[in-house]
C-alpha cells in the first residue's frame, strides 16, 4: 500500500461568527477572526490517495489527473473567494479549517475511486493546520 | 555596515479594483483579484534596518524594540482586517502588494531613527513578493 | 474527529552526555554533542490534539487557548533556557529529543482535556525529528 | 515508542516509459515524464525508525549511525544517477516515485535492525510526495 | 521604484562536462556532475522586474502576463528536458548553473520591455543558487 | 558578473552579555538572551561569491572547494560550541549575530581569492538574519 500526496494552494477570504450570537459572543469566542469585513489566508490542501502499485505502470494514480480532479472540484471553487458566500458546498457551515476541510473530504469523495482518498491537510497559515481522515 | 532583518506575517483580505473602471474593465486589469466579495493572503513582511555596529552592545537595534514598532505601526493595524477599507494608511489607494509595501514604508520611516530603514520586502504568497528601497 | 495542530518554536541549549559515563565514553556514544560547554538549537514543537467539531462553534479547540497552554506550560520554560539544568520538568533526564518529548508530553497531559493531545513532533534541526504518542 | 526520522537529499534523473508501450501510449500515460532523454529532481527521502528509548543513552539511535547506514545502503548509490540504469536495485522496475519508495524500503530492512524501519517518504517535487509503510 | 518577483520551478536533468577535456579530466573538474549519464534538479527559478508604479492600476505588470512570458519563454522549453541537448538557446553552453542563468537572462530580455528585467534567480538545490543582473 | 551563493548550517549556544555591565543592565540591554547559562541556535551561513564565468567550466568557482573552504574555516570551528568561549576568532567580541558575521567575513576573506567574497547572510532563527557585504 503506498500513500501518495499532492499539494495545491488557494487564496481566499472568511469571517468567522456564528449568526446565532451577537457580535460579543462572537468576539468571545473567535476574536479577531470574527471581524466582519473579514481576513484572509494562502491556503494549502494536501490531499493523500492510497493504492496498491500496478506492475504496468509503477503508479497509483495519474498525478495530472488527481490534480485537475481537485482543481475541478475544489480550488477552482474555493481561490480567490470569500468562504462565508461565494462556495456552494460550504453554505450552511461556519468556514473555520476543521468544518472546511470535512467539506472538502465530502466532494473529493464523490468523484475520486471509492476507497481512495486517504487523507486531507489544510494549512491556513505556517503555524497552523488540521487533518481529516474520514473518520 | 550591518543589513538586519527582521520577519513578521499578518492575515487580512483585499479586493483589486480602480472604482474609475466598470467591472468588464477592473476584470480585464485584475482578473479574479477583482472578485467583489474579496479574497485574501497570509502576508509576510520582512523589515530589513542597517547600521554600523556599536562596540559596547554588538547590536544595531535591539530586535524587541524592533518588532513592537513594526507590531504597533504596521501588523497590528493589518491583521486580520480588510485592506480595502480598514486601514487608515492604505486609505485612497488600490490594495496591491506594490501600493502596500511603499505605505508601510511611508509609516516606518516616521517611527524608526532617519536612515535606518533600508528595505522592505512583502510577499503576498509564496510565488510572489515585491521590495522597496525607499527610492 | 478532526486533528489540530499548533506549531511554535523556542531557542535553548543543552549537552548529552551520561554522568555515569567517562568523557571517552561520552564521546563514542554522543560524538560532538557531548562538548561541555553545549550546543544549542532553534527548536519546533508541533502540538496536535483531536476531537469532534462541536456544531455551535465549528472549532475542537480555540487556537490562542491551546497556544497560551503550550506556551505557559512549555515553551515559556524551554525558550532561551540550558535543558541539562533550567527546567524543572527534564531533571534528572538526559535531554536528547527522544526524552524531551516525552517529558512534554507527560507536561501537556495534566493540564489537556483527557484524551485530546494526540501527537508531538520535536524537530531539533531541519534534519531530525521526533514523533511521540502517549503510546 | 518513539518515532525518529532523518532527512537526506539527493539528485538524480529519470524516464518513465514502459518498454512494452510505444511512445504514443508512453505519451499517453506519462505524459512530459516519457520524454526519452530525461528529466530530473532533487529527490528529498525521510526515513523513520522506531523503538523504545534505552534509558542508559536515552537515545533510540545513534543518528550518525543511522546518517551512515542510508547514505551508503541508498544515497550514495542514487545521487547524481541515472535512475533508470544506473542504481543495481531499481533494475526491472519503472523508476515511478511508488516504485522507488518500495526498492529503498527493501534496502534498507536488510540493514536496520528488525522491526526498526517504519516509514519512508519521497519527495519528487515541493509538490508530491509518497510515503511507504511496507504495507 | 518598485521590484516585484515571480517564483517558478521545473524539473530537468544535465550532465557537466567539457567536449575538450577527457573523462579524467571531467571527473577533476565537475566530479560526480560528470557522470555520463546524467542527473537532475527541481530548479527554482526567480524573475525579478522593476518599475515605477502607475497610479491607475497600482501594479508594475500584470503577474499573470509575467507568468505566462517565462513559462513561454523559459519553463515551457526546459521543463523535463535534458539541458544539454534539448533546449535551442542553451546549445553551445555546458550547462552549470552560471551559464543557464545568462541564458534565460538573454531569452527574457528580448520579450521584456526594456529595462524592465533586472535579476534572475537560480537555485539547482536548496543549499546552492547563483544570481544575475545582466552586468 | 555572476553571484553564487553556498548555504551551510551549524548548531551552537552562547550567552549575550557586556562584561561591563551588571546583571540588571544586562537584562535591560539583552533580556532573555543575557541567561548566564545559555541558549542556542541553528544557525544557517550564506556565502556569496561573484566571479566572471570562465569559458572553459562554466563556472566561477568549483562547489566542492568553496564547501570544504568555508567548512574548513567556519563551520567545523562553530558547530556544537559554545561560540562565548570555544571560537578563537570569536574571542573578545559579544556574540551577537551582527559581531559573529563580521568575524567570519574576516576569516573567510583571507582564504579565498581576493575580491571574490561578495556577501554574507547569517540566519538565528527564521525570523531574524543579518547580512554583511564587507562596507
Amino acid at each position: 500500500m503506498i500513500y501518495l500526496t499532492k499539494r495545491l494552494t488557494f487564496s481566499s477570504s472568511h469571517v468567522l461568527m456564528n449568526p446565532d450570537y451577537d457580535s460579543d459572543k462572537n468576539w468571545d469566542v473567535y476574536g479577531k477572526c470574527s471581524w466582519p469585513h473579514g481576513h484572509g489566508h494562502n491556503y494549502t490542501l494536501e490531499v493523500t490517495v492510497k493504492g496498491e502499485i500496478p506492475e504496468e505502470t509503477g503508479m497509483i494514480i495519474d498525478l495530472k489527473v488527481l490534480k485537475k480532479i481537485v482543481n475541478d472540484t475544489i480550488v477552482d471553487k474555493m481561490d480567490h473567494k470569500f468562504l462565508n458566500t461565494d462556495v456552494e458546498f460550504l453554505k450552511g457551515v461556519i468556514p473555520t479549517a476543521e468544518n472546511i476541510v470535512v467539506k472538502i473530504w465530502e466532494e473529493l469523495e464523490t468523484v475520486l475511486e471509492p476507497g481512495m482518498l486517504c487523507e486531507l491537510k489544510l494549512w491556513e497559515t505556517e503555524n497552523n493546520w488540521v487533518v481529516y481522515r474520514g473518520e
